[in-house]
């Protein structure tokens, strides 16, 4: 464990990299900034950033416009797979899971898997086994089921390869935003508390018409997410196969920790994975300084951050807007 | 895909680190030399690095004396579950399979994800159903059972963490390899071919009374597996959580890419991941310069490796024998 010190707390959210066009937009911007709240009120009843990242994502997972618990993609069976992770940047601990189905908060699961287990993954019907053991139980898959998920399978035309080439590559074309186009949500929270003790964590249904038991970056420490009290903190969304290849999270990490500030980190990262895999994606990040960074190499990305009692938000270019928090959160 | 460019052709095995104990050391020695041969042999039939790596592993997966493949160790349920990755450096993509049941050569089925799929990783159920479908059939699990993993199941007492602490932790005493008990067998591969090709590859049936579903780095690419044409290539093997908690393949990667050889970024490596988690394990490391490295910090691990015609080999502390290969491979 990592000595703790005093510094200053953040909670930074988002609700994952998209497409090019603003479909659901206000929507998407709110269920962002409900989610930093959320996190916020619970960092500030327990001071702890482990808490207040779960607390977040569930928030996040709970809301039917993301693509994580309630409103997950289904993949090319019609059902739904979930992967969520949470990692404790004071112990490096983690717990994930993958391929999970029929459990409303994966990442409440994950935390049961770091805080219960000597593990750090657990997957597909070894991951249910446990959630049984643990007293979460299973729920119908009805109740995690958007309007939105089946419309978007119904939608999956064509090639899956083609259609999330034309999500999130973008072969040939001069890198800008508008090249990657497309649809994601995958949601994220990272926390830094009082005490300086890191949490990150993450959580998806993963991509439209995937093939069963499929799992992306999410799920994985390094690759979609990564929390250390020495360093700071990632969650990743975007184009999962592109940020595995080049191991997101742990590169972001390792260009702060070379002297790199959050958003240097972030931006450094994303032209590294674009110029490697031609993919898109975006992150959230912190440090362990008081600093937040915010990158995204798609159009559209929902974040919000609540620092100094002061609510920070974004969703698209370099919109980066500042209100004070609600009367009753201050 | 990066350029490729003629280089000095490379394979290197691992058969696992394991513990402080002698035990089938000239088999494992031996399965490691053969794997090594069997590597080099397809690097002179097909000049390809995936290739190489793949048959390497095969034929440490059909070795019993060896935890993956056919000697897979039995999870706490009495069920053998495999994980395998293969990474090809040229262009970054990977296949991995987790937590996949009754497969002959799970790297087999990991290539056929990489080559077949748009994904990176299948797990569960969903490995399973894609391998019926690419034709590579289930086998009945007997099959894959050895005598030494029903003995190892038996011969596990107490608690789990207690065991694997005992194995691959060393709490509170000075770090040397003793320090570091237990046993473990996962293998590996990393190759370079005359054009410059890497390709890397790991396989295990993880640890004797995991839980179900339960999966550690080696599947996953920039945790136990990373190969890049750009930089070289590593497999890892140890304390599977140990190795996803400092991202020990793209932490090792990242070394080299700021200048360390493949030896000073494996000894560094290893050393961070005790400092920061107590854990012990092992890696071989190549660079696309001619050069390999191998370290462990556990108290053995069997590798073998073939360059310019030449055997080298090891099991133990600093061992390195070099032999000339054999007549019929020279």
């Amino acid at each position: 464990m990592q000595e703790s010190r005093s510094t200053t707390p953040i909670v930074i959210v988002h609700g994952g990299a998209w497409s090019g066009i603003s479909f659901q937009r206000d929507a998407r911007a709110d269920g962002a900034k409900h989610a930093a709240i959320v996190g916020w009120k619970r960092l500030e009843e327990t001071g702890n950033a482990i808490d207040a990242a779960e607390a977040a994502v569930c928030s996040l997972e709970d809301d039917p416009i993301f693509d994580a618990g309630t409103g997950s993609v289904l993949n090319s069976s019609g059902h739904i797979e979930m992967d969520a992770v949470i990692m404790d940047g004071a112990t490096l601990n983690s717990g994930g899971v993958a391929c999970v189905r029929n459990i409303k908060n994966p990442v409440t699961l994950a935390r049961k898997v770091m805080e219960n287990t000597h593990h750090c993954l657990l997957v597909g019907e070894g991951a249910n086994q446990f959630a049984e053991k643990v007293g979460i139980h299973t729920i119908p898959e009805e109740q995690l089921l958007s309007e939105l998920s089946v419309t978007k399978l119904k939608l999956c035309e064509g090639n899956y390869g083609d259609r999330v080439g034309h999500a999130f590559k973008a072969k040939n074309v001069k890198k800008t935003h508008e090249h990657a186009k497309g649809e994601h949500d995958t949601v994220g929270a990272v926390v830094i508390d009082a005490h300086g003790n890191v949490a990150a964590a993450t959580s998806t249904g993963g991509i439209t018409a995937k093939m069963a038991g499929r799992v992306g970056d999410s799920p994985l420490i390094g690759l979609g997410c990564y929390g250390d009290n020495v360093t700071g903190g990632v969650s990743c969304t975007g184009h999962g196969e592109s940020i595995m290849k080049v191991h997101l999270a742990s590169r972001i990490i390792m260009y702060m920790d070379a002297g790199l500030g959050p958003k240097d980190a972030a931006e450094k990262a994303l032209d590294y994975m674009y110029d490697r895999t031609e993919g898109a994606g975006g992150v959230i990040v912190l440090d362990n300084k008081g600093n937040f960074g915010v990158h995204y190499t798609t159009g559209y990305m929902a974040w919000a951050c609540i620092r100094d009692n002061k609510l920070h938000h974004g969703i698209s270019g370099h919109e980066n807007h500042t209100e004070e928090l609600p009367q009753n959160m201050a």
